[in-house]
């Protein structure tokens, strides 16, 4: 019936010409042509983006150079140890605007993000890592030696690190450090004091617990030793309660002999990894291009000639520097275009160079190093000026014109690595290329702070992604970001999270409501889809909302401003659903709640993985996108049910059944308790599924297995006593009617004369029993002869029990 | 830990200026200030969006009236009918349209589509089938009466429609109709006669097929009459094959006794759902807005109340026209201004003013109804011209307006409907509005055709929605639409649906097992990110190809061209990944076939509800959004099985392990096939779990079953054959030995004489028997006693075996 050629023909788009219809007669000439058309008038007064840009501290108009192409460069992680809550911050933030810029206004934006993974606290890290570790695997017994090493560390330590920290005057000098302690302990606990001593060295909370804790040890140690209790611990004991002291200690004696590069890759692999693991969970976008300094060294060696020839660099013992006077002079250039006031700032200039560098060589304050003469125990690379590593600043300068070359769209970064970082970064890269802009916008999102302070690990304020996922969901972090401002400063608190997630939910619940009931009962709806007088003004409602989020987006990504904007949609949209005396016309609610969501979507908010690699799998009837994500767990449970169940009944052993039972309670209750679904076993056999979250179903097992322990624990103690009792009963028992009237079953003396069974027939005193005495006796007498069979009887079950 | 506050305090959001950090005295104060910025160069070559404007025929810059805010109003079905390819052309077309406007461009689109649910059509058809249907329930015996009734309105069907196909000589006058049939039916097979018959009358062919049935289905009737071989079917068999004839002539006949609304409400009620069911197959997003005619019919007296104030109107009668002269001759106003030179074309004009309407009380030819009087069995609405109901053109002027006002930025619809409805639309709203512009771009989707005829019902090229989507996916035919141009005529051919869907999804699936298999090796994979030669290439590619997609689409929605450069990069990775010699930098990979994949999706191909209503559900672990609606169908299966297992458990009867074996057979074999899950067995006990295509799934199984079929029919084929050759044998020794050598086992007279075992001893002729002749006599007589004891045999086991 269908034609099968395999030619596709494609006749005129335009059907009247075409046509072979007769034109009326009475039409004039005239008639044949179309009216001219005019082009709606243009609007000139339409929001633009602008953005936030560091390079002017104003908001500037964003102007792309290459059409819809926009190259971004991010600066990415130093891989060396946990990310906290100031890297969510960060990332989440840069996420948001990259989302915004990309899936709101449709740019083809280009994301480049570099790991540092070369970097003075990935060596020292890594080093100390490595050498403690040799050194824990080696102190598998206890010794003088050991315990003085400790203490020689230690001393080392609170005179390096903690005293810092003090006032002069209660500065311990060499070995004095222990008498001084109490008096030390003393000053930490001082508010007051300690106040002072964070503002001049804020790690000093940190070296003071460490040496504390240490010197406990120490003090554990020696009593253990002087009290001769030393065991296979002591020694493991103190070592670790010395970690870092020890690896401080170590790394100074020992860091030449780390000379396995893979001692540091490892450890930025592994910190890499973590990295975006994290970010993955809090739904930050993979970056479309990730570049790793370790892969782009010659590069790098190539680019620090370069600057050398353009007269921009110098060389001094191994190491290269900047020439930022040189630079500063030249007409052509500018230093430090981010901060100019703070050009030679020594404390931020030594921040960038790094812990393991010296400043000598430097022709002035200002220069800093592009590349560094590596010392034994330091990565390194060949070079012209010898092995050496990359200086921080110029990885990014390098990787960055790798991909873009000699100008980009955008930078980003946290604003703390505005200078010297992305200072002398931009005037590495315009020394290199001569150019006079490398980067047209330069965005730096704002810190994160706790409690009025910058998180820091020093300051016990530092809460890593991992806890804060613990406690709040992804969703609730970020909006909790959105509210505020990409470059704004962030207090961070709790409340921060209240609230909006939970409202938002409800209003989605609500609105699918009352569309899923409109769309059953769609035969009566005739009459409902008219627009009148409040439905024509919440579709105004609706549109307005749409161009006023256009316009705050386009203010420099105001995303408080648009997520009240969308807020107070859902304010109206609320307020028309539950006005009384009116039908509810669907299509409308709908269609806002339909905007809403979609624009939380952009926002990153969604759940879903919308933009995985290809377009989904086409199926009927399933979810499609993450089907095998979704389902192969079940799937896996299913069939290993399934497989137990045919091992059995292929095996045919006597318990079958039993087993079967067994293994369908196991399913039950184990297997599927952690994925969500819950099976109530009904009265006819059909058990009831349900999709649940598997907290609750966790919980509730929790419950009822405490339940059933409980009444078990009764249930044995009951039994416990009943045997407890009979046990008694039983001892009683275990005497012969005919003994129970002599000695030792009543004092010697009680009676004097016995019958041949046993009955007493006259006093100890010689006299005779009366017949009351007599009855009684033989009521006794008969009592017991009865709880001795009993005890003979149970005394043959417990043989005959221990013998079988 | 964290402050538990309510304020969230937000700092300054410029670091520097809060800062406290001491400036370099050595710093100018110069230095102080930043240098100055410059903005990047506005490029001015960039590709604006331009769209093939019916209102002049050419591409124009699209420049939206009211910010991003798109209005956009699509002229929706008429709801009759089932859908067909046609409306498939149509509606997926225009919603790539929508799409590409949306989600590729940003703009703020608010999508309104009408169903007519008032039109001539609906109402023929619906009382027809009212009609039919009544006539059915009482036609429950066999009368004279209903054969003449059905003889009558046959004739009158035949001079009425079959007629107008033939050439005037041929065609039969009143009561001749049977007589000349047979030349009626010649005419209509013979191939040169029919093409002039359905130049004149397209639906020759659907007239002369119901003609021919029914007169079959009489002919069969009176003979059964003659034969008196009447019986309970002979009359709903003769009502059934006269369908078309019997409704037309109830229709004539008794068209004023339909009253009641519901009657067309409910057809028109019904066919909108299953279009919108089909949409939805189709992947074509619902509109924002959806108006009925039904719903709007006072919005349609106030408008056409409102163009005769203008001036642009008259009645009568009780109806109300267009004055189109009027109109066009106003300076403010040209009317048919998409074809002027279809301006009183009286065919097109006819067809739009339906099959109900005489054309008295028109001033002019090319006048045409905004009211129409209904006359009994027409449904009606009171207004100040009596009752009666809205003209075809006028409610999309309606209820656009009610929507949009007096201007949108695009109307859409197919190309047929250009004149005289989108004509009659702008002239109506123009009017009523005066305004010069209601619409500022008018858009067509061109047609489909089958065969080179626009599909048809009474062309036997009709294809319905339902059944396309049985042969193809929805995948398919979106791709196949998108390699046309929107405004094309589409000769539709099976060659149109091949290949390219498989090739995308080859790729795809080659990218994501790169990319798994890199993640896996993560560690290992040091060294491999970085962008040598051959990735700047791809990456140039990849945004190249971003940058002409986009000019592609900006010159008026060239989706081919857009394919075109998507297919390109798929060739250029395969080119990459598939070059010798290099390590695959999966980074460039991934990111391009993400694009790819991003693109398709953007054009309606992808799966997954990206946009269903709120943002997901947050759950870690599953795929969140649609969990319930993905994992039920399957944790069904999972718990019905677990169900069956217990109850066999639970009942302990004898065959239990069998049982369980067939369980688990059904669980892989039924259950689990329709859900695309297959479990292949291992030889461990635990089967592979996958996830497959169903379709897959059920071809496999069947295949199996087919074969099982055939070597159980074979085995049976072998069977029989050993039965019957037993039979046979068994046969033979149903005589006793003593009896063989005796008639009629022999012929009688073949011998004469025999001893006391019945062996014979002398020849028919009184002869002894030679030696020889008695020996073979004792070996056949053996034989004969062997066989005869083994029938013995099997007859008292087939007489047991009957018996018990």
């Amino acid at each position: 019936m269908i034609r099968t050629s395999f030619n596709i023909i494609v006749r005129s788009c335009y059907r009247a010409s075409a046509r072979s219809r007769s034109v009326s007669t009475s039409t004039s000439v005239m008639a044949l042509q179309q009216p001219p058309w005019h082009p709606p008038p243009r609007q000139l007064d339409q929001p633009v983006l602008k953005i936030f840009n560091s390079l002017t501290k104003t908001k500037t108009e964003f102007i792309p150079s290459h059409g819809s192409h926009v190259k971004w460069y991010n600066c990415g992680p130093t891989v060396y140890d946990a990310s906290h809550m100031g890297h969510a911050r960060n990332y989440v933030t840069q996420d948001i605007l990259r989302r915004i810029m990309t899936d709101y206004f449709g740019y083809d934006v280009h994301f480049v993000m570099n790991v540092t993974d070369i970097d003075d606290k990935i060596i020292v890290r890594a080093r100390q890592n490595h050498l403690f570790s040799q050194f824990r695997d080696s102190a598998t017994t206890f010794s003088i030696d050991l315990l003085s090493q400790v203490n020689e560390a230690w001393g080392s330590y609170v005179r390096e690190n903690v005293s810092k920290g003090l006032p002069d005057e209660e500065k311990p000098s060499q070995g004095e450090e222990e008498i001084r302690w109490p008096r030390i302990a003393e000053l930490a606990q001082d508010g007051s004091r300690k106040l002072e001593c964070l503002k001049r060295d804020e790690k000093f909370d940190m070296y003071f617990t460490a040496a504390n804790r240490t010197l406990a040890a120490l003090e554990a140690a020696r009593q253990a030793l002087s009290a001769n209790q030393i065991n296979g611990d002591t020694a493991l004991r103190l070592v670790d309660e010395s970690r870092d002291i020890l690896a401080s200690a170590l790394d100074e004696k020992l860091k030449d002999t780390v000379t396995d590069p893979s001692v540091f890759r490892s450890l930025a692999a592994y910190w890499e990894r973590q990295f975006f693991k994290d970010m993955e969970r809090l739904r930050v976008r993979y970056p479309d291009t990730v570049t790793r300094v370790t892969e782009y060294v010659p590069e790098v060696v190539e680019f620090v000639q370069g600057i050398i020839k353009n007269g921009y660099g110098y060389e001094f013992e191994g190491s290269v520097y900047f020439d930022s006077s040189a630079f500063d002079l030249s007409d052509r250039h500018d230093y430090a275009k981010l901060e100019p006031w703070s050009k030679g700032n020594r404390e931020l200039l030594a921040e960038g160079e790094g812990v393991l560098s010296s400043a000598s060589g430097q022709r002035s304050a200002a220069d800093f190093a592009l590349w560094k003469a590596s010392k034994p125990g330091e990565p390194s690379w060949p070079s012209p000026w010898g092995p050496g590593r990359p200086g921080w600043h110029i990885e990014c300068s390098v990787m960055a014109s790798a991909i873009f070359g000699d100008n980009m769209d955008i930078h980003s970064g946290g604003i703390d690595l505005a200078f010297p970082h992305h200072d002398n970064e931009m005037a590495q890269s315009e020394a290199y290329h001569e150019c006079g802009a490398w980067v047209n916008y330069f965005i730096h999102t704002g810190h994160l702070h706790i409690e009025g302070l910058k998180m820091s690990k020093s300051l016990k304020n530092f809460i890593t992604i991992d806890e804060i996922l613990q406690r709040f969901t992804a969703r609730q972090l970020r909006l909790a970001f959105l509210s505020q401002l990409w470059n704004a400063k962030i207090e961070f608190s709790e409340s921060m999270m209240a609230g909006e997630v939970k409202s938002l939910e409800n209003f989605f619940t609500n609105v699918r409501a009352i569309v899923s009931q409109a769309r059953a009962h769609e035969d009566q709806s005739y009459g409902e889809h008219r627009y009148n007088e409040a439905e024509r003004e919440l579709m105004k409602s609706l549109y307005d909302s749409k161009s006023t989020f256009r316009a705050a987006l386009c203010d420099s990504f105001n995303t408080p401003e648009a997520l009240k904007v969308l807020r107070d949609l859902v304010s109206r949209v609320n307020i028309y659903v539950n006005s009384p005396g009116r039908k509810t016309n669907v299509g409308v609610v709908e269609q806002s709640a339909r905007w809403i969501g979609d624009m939380l979507r952009m926002f990153g908010l969604g759940e879903g993985q919308t933009s995985e690699i290809g377009w989904g799998q086409e199926e009927e009837g399933a979810g499609g996108v993450n089907r095998e994500e979704t389902l192969m767990p079940y799937l896996r449970v299913l069939s290993s049910f399934r497989d137990g169940i045919r091992q059995l009944a292929i095996s045919k052993n006597d318990s079958t059944v039993k087993d079967i039972l067994k293994l369908c309670d196991k399913l039950r209750d184990d297997d599927l308790v952690s994925l969500g679904v819950a099976l109530d076993d009904q009265e006819d056999g059909k058990a009831l599924v349900k999709l649940v979250s598997p907290a609750e179903l966790l919980k509730a097992r929790e419950e009822k297995r405490q339940k059933l322990e409980a009444q078990a624990a009764k249930k044995a103690a009951t039994a416990e006593e009943a045997r407890q009792k009979r046990l008694a009963k039983m001892e009683k028992g275990r005497v012969p009617p005919e003994e129970i009237f002599q000695p030792p079953n009543v004092p010697g003396g009680t009676y004097s004369r016995w019958d041949e069974h046993g009955f007493p027939t006259a006093t100890g005193s010689g006299e005779e029993l009366s017949k009351n005495q007599q009855k009684k006796i033989r009521k006794d007498w008969e009592a017991q002869k009865k709880l001795h069979e009993e005890f003979l009887a149970w005394k043959r079950e417990q043989d005959s029990g221990a013998g079988s």
